[in-house]
Parts: structure tokens; sequence; C-alpha cells
């Protein structure tokens, strides 16, 4: 009894298939195309599962998915501000047209449940915060993924700044305007407005910066890139101390795109930081580690949101 | 079967005799004199429950305590940072004593299941924010009060402001230094530092200021009082922001000094202010209700501890 774990992202879908002792056995990845509309979407979406029902002689015990947006506690889609998926009970669609279980979650609280199985000690509470383009979160509480009515763990728009950034939320000074990728573009943006050179101008007036275009540019001393970066730890520091303040949570896993990137470097100093935004009992009872899955923890939390 | 729950303060400790059906019968209160040493504190805490077991012929079942501290999750108090009391186990010491069982939690967080049993409604997830002197708050998370690893829920300390005020954790910028009285203080002082005038000045240069005498210089319109509570009420919503984006819960409630003398209408304008600092889907799912309990909470979340 086999289950695939697929991971729908803005740019791509990656789909894996996980036998019975969990192990992926094999992995389809394909462009989203979501610009290309609902249907198109559907269509690459539907390309994963049966290219990995095709290839593989294994009966599907069940599917899950990890949406970039907002899932309620019934799996229906409500909202995906980058895929043009809106007020849509995929869950039941799916499971409709293959006839097995379908289970969908949140990307993050997903990749949460991923790197939190992976944890060797039987931890209770274990907080993900995994800053990408925007910055997400997800909470294990007691052991299960913590979801609230189900929108639960918006992290990244933790209000931090009292007269801050407007955010794509709507609202001025969330953190995701601080401590993520968006929140390094507004900082080189100002200082470009200021009149500073940096090696990341065109990147950064097109809107899209790669994490490894970044950490190239850090490495290269590049003065703009070292003052943002200095920002982001300051304000990411500040989520990790609000998560602990809050929860005196176990473990907290750190992950996404630009953690990868740089390395155990930034985490360091994102951990120092975080000691000056938590009460010391607490920062010492909390453990801070590195996601051990990275790409893949979408697709493993996908997985065991079946099993 | 009778319970006794007692709410330990810095000022006063307030005892409550409680029946086989929750009532209250009898109540008792005495000065904790926490400035006289350890010693005396203790003898002011046996008079209250001698004086309610004396004066009532009801079999005690258990005791049940709330204190303004840190307690572990075994009981034992850590740090109270108003009574002199530190690394120890009281709640061993009593039952020594008494020969029942007793429990010890943090007071806010007591407060906070008091008042979730009040709600008619079986709600699970439910978040308790109480202004006062500091500023204190409790989660009940599937129904269940929530500690981590038992410093939980420290709301007060949630950062709020990048380079704010030094606050009595040591940080800077926690939200107790803008949502509570010693915020308020804080922003008095400042205005007096300007030359401003206010009724409150001596009140404020002494330290302490009596919920009920700020309510009175807010009735007559002192310029500067208005203004205080402007920031209180701007900052007390950025809190509610965040527990709403992180837990997304069913109810939160909110009480404490300073929330109860002005009534109504200050919370009116900070669940207005909070609709700009959490997503709308979340804002639009949780009920945000006042405390029904006022002084008694703690009292009533003790006795809940020990059933």
């Amino acid at each position: 009894m086999a289950i695939i774990g697929i991971d729908v992202g803005g740019t791509k879908i990656l789909g894996a298939l996980f036998n019975k002792n969990g192990e992926i056995v094999d992995r389809e990845k394909v462009s989203s195309k979501g610009e290309e509309g609902f249907d198109v979407l559907m269509n690459q979406l539907y390309k994963v599962i049966d290219e990995l029902k095709r290839r593989n002689n294994l009966k599907i015990k069940g599917i899950g998915m990890g949406i970039p947006g907002i899932v309620d506690k019934n799996g229906l889609i409500v909202l995906t501000p980058n895929l043009p998926i809106e007020n849509f009970d995929l869950a039941k669609h799916l499971k409709n047209k293959y006839n097995v279980p379908v289970k969908i979650g949140n990307d993050v609280n997903l990749g949460t449940l991923g790197e939190y199985k992976q944890l060797k000690k039987k931890h209770k509470n274990v907080i993900g915060i995994f800053p990408g383009t925007g910055l997400g979160g997800g909470f294990i509480i007691n052991g299960d993924l913590y979801i609230g009515q189900g929108f639960a763990a918006e992290i990244g728009h933790i209000p931090v700044q009292k007269n801050g950034y407007l955010c794509g939320c709507g609202n001025y000074g969330c953190l995701e305007c601080y401590a993520s990728k968006k929140g390094i573009i507004h900082f080189i943006n100002d200082q470009i407005a200021l009149g500073k050179e940096t090696a990341l101008k065109d990147d950064v007036l097109s809107g899209v910066i790669r994490s490894s275009k970044l950490k190239k540019a850090y490495d290269n001393k590049d003065g703009v890139v070292l003052e943002a970066m200095n920002s982001f730890t300051d304000y990411l520091a500040m989520g990790l101390g609000t998560m602990m303040n809050v929860f005196n949570p176990d473990v907290i896993v750190l992950g996404g795109g630009v953690l990868d990137a740089f390395g155990d470097e930034l985490i360091h100093t994102i951990i120092e930081k975080s000691k000056n935004h938590s009460h010391k009992a607490i920062f010492n009872q909390t453990k801070i580690k590195k996601s051990k899955l990275g790409d893949n923890a979408v697709i493993v939390g996908a997985y065991y949101l079946v099993k």
C-alpha cells in the first residue's frame, strides 16, 4: 500500500510515491503553469499523479497534498495568492477522480509535520519557521499538527512594526515584510532609492532574487546585501523570540530557501540574536535546529497527513 | 468534598472555599506582606487556609493556587518577581502540612482557565489577555491549559519594537512596555519630560497609578492620558493581532485591572484596532469577549486545576 505526497508550489508541482515503509520510491516534477489558469494547473497535477501511478505497480492508499495558501480544516482551499485556486474543494474533486482518500493542508504546516517526524526524540511541542519568498510556519502541539480553526500559524503576519511596510495581506508592519525575501527586497530597494550601489540592483528591481545569488553577493561582501541580511536576521530573531515566549516549545526547526542557501553561519546569528527577544529560562530550554528535509519537507509531511 | 482556591498576589492573598457544586461558600483575604520576607508570607498563606478550614465543617479534597510568577510543570515555583519565593516546591510543602493534594500554576494561566470554564459553548482554543501592572496571558488549547515546558504564554514579552523601552525582563521593546500600566507610565513619563501637564504627574513619578484614577483622568479628557490610552490600545491591538494570527482561536477573553476599570468603550477600540493586525478571515472567526470573573478569575481557575 503506497501513498502519494505532493507539494503544489507557485512554480513547480513535486510528487513522490512512498512505499509501505515510508521510503520515497519514485518522484515526478512538472511546472505548475498556474499563470495559464485553473484547468491547465489541474492537468499538471493529474500528470504528476498519473505518472507516479503508471510507472509503479503499487496500490495507492491515499494522496496527501500541501498547498501554498489558506486551507480550512476540512481541506477546502479558501485562497492561494500565487495559484488560480479559490474556494475549491480539491480534496473531494481528487477523491472522486482517483477513488482514494485525499488530504490537503497548508504547505508550511505540512513541512513542519515532516520535519517533526524526523526528530529522533519524541518531542511534544515543535515550531517550524520557514523564510522563503514570504514567511511561513507550522506548529506541532502535544504531538499533533495545530491549525486552530484552519488558518493558524500565520507567523508571517505577526505585527512587528507599528507603522511599518504595507504587506500583501493589507496590513502594515507584518514580520514577513522584513524576515523574508520580500523583506530583503524591500530593504535593498530602500537603499537603492538612497543612491547606494549593489550587485543585486537589477534583480531587486525585477522583484525576484534567487537565494543562491543573494548568497553570492553576501560572500562578495556587497555592503547593501550585508546590511539587508543584518536586518533580516534582526527581525527573524524577533519572530523566534515571539515563538519561544508564546509556546515555550521543545524544538524550533528553521528551514526555507534563504536559510538553506546560507547554511549554518546565518542560523547561528539568528539564534544569538533571538536571545535578546526571549525569556532566558525559555531560551535555555529550546533546541533550535536546522531543517533536515529541505525541498522534501512538504511531500514528507503530506505523506504523514495521510498515514 | 470542598476545594480551596487561592490567588497569591503581590499585595493580597485571596482564598475561597468551593463546595462540591463549585460554588464559593466562604472567602478570606489578607495582606501578602511579601516585603517582610518568606516566613511572614507563608504565615499569611497558612492564615487564609486555616481560617477557611476552621470556619467551615467541610472535608477538603485539595488546594489550588495561582502565583504571579514562573511555575514549572510540576508546580515548583521558579521565580516570582514581586514575592520572596524562588526555587521552592510550595506544592509539596503545603501537601505535607495539610495532607491534601496541592496544585500550583501561574496566576494568569489559571485566570484564563477560570474564564474558559465560564463560556457556555464548549470551545476548543481560547486565549486570555490580561493587562494589569504588567501584561499576562494564558492559552487553552484543545480544551486544556497549555504551558509548554512550564513557562508558555509570556505574551507580555513578545517583541513589538525593534529598539524599544528596556523591559524588566532585561530585553528591549517587549509588548508589556507598552500595553500595560507599566507602559502607560512609560508613555506619560516621556510626555512629562517633554514639558506636558497631566493630573497624574505625581502618581506617574511615584511609579504607581490606580486604574480608577487613570479612568477619572481619561473621563476628564486629560490630554496626556488620552494619548497614553491611545498608545496602550494601539499596542494591545498588536498583541491581539499576534494571538489571532498565531492561534486562529475560537475566543479571546480580555480582562485585567485596566480593562475592568474602563469598561466596554476601550475594548471596542481595541477590537477595532486589532483588525489592522490580523488576517481578515481569522479576525472574522474570532469571538472577542470581556472577562466575566474579574477578581475571581484566578481562584476559580485554581479550583478547576484541582477539580
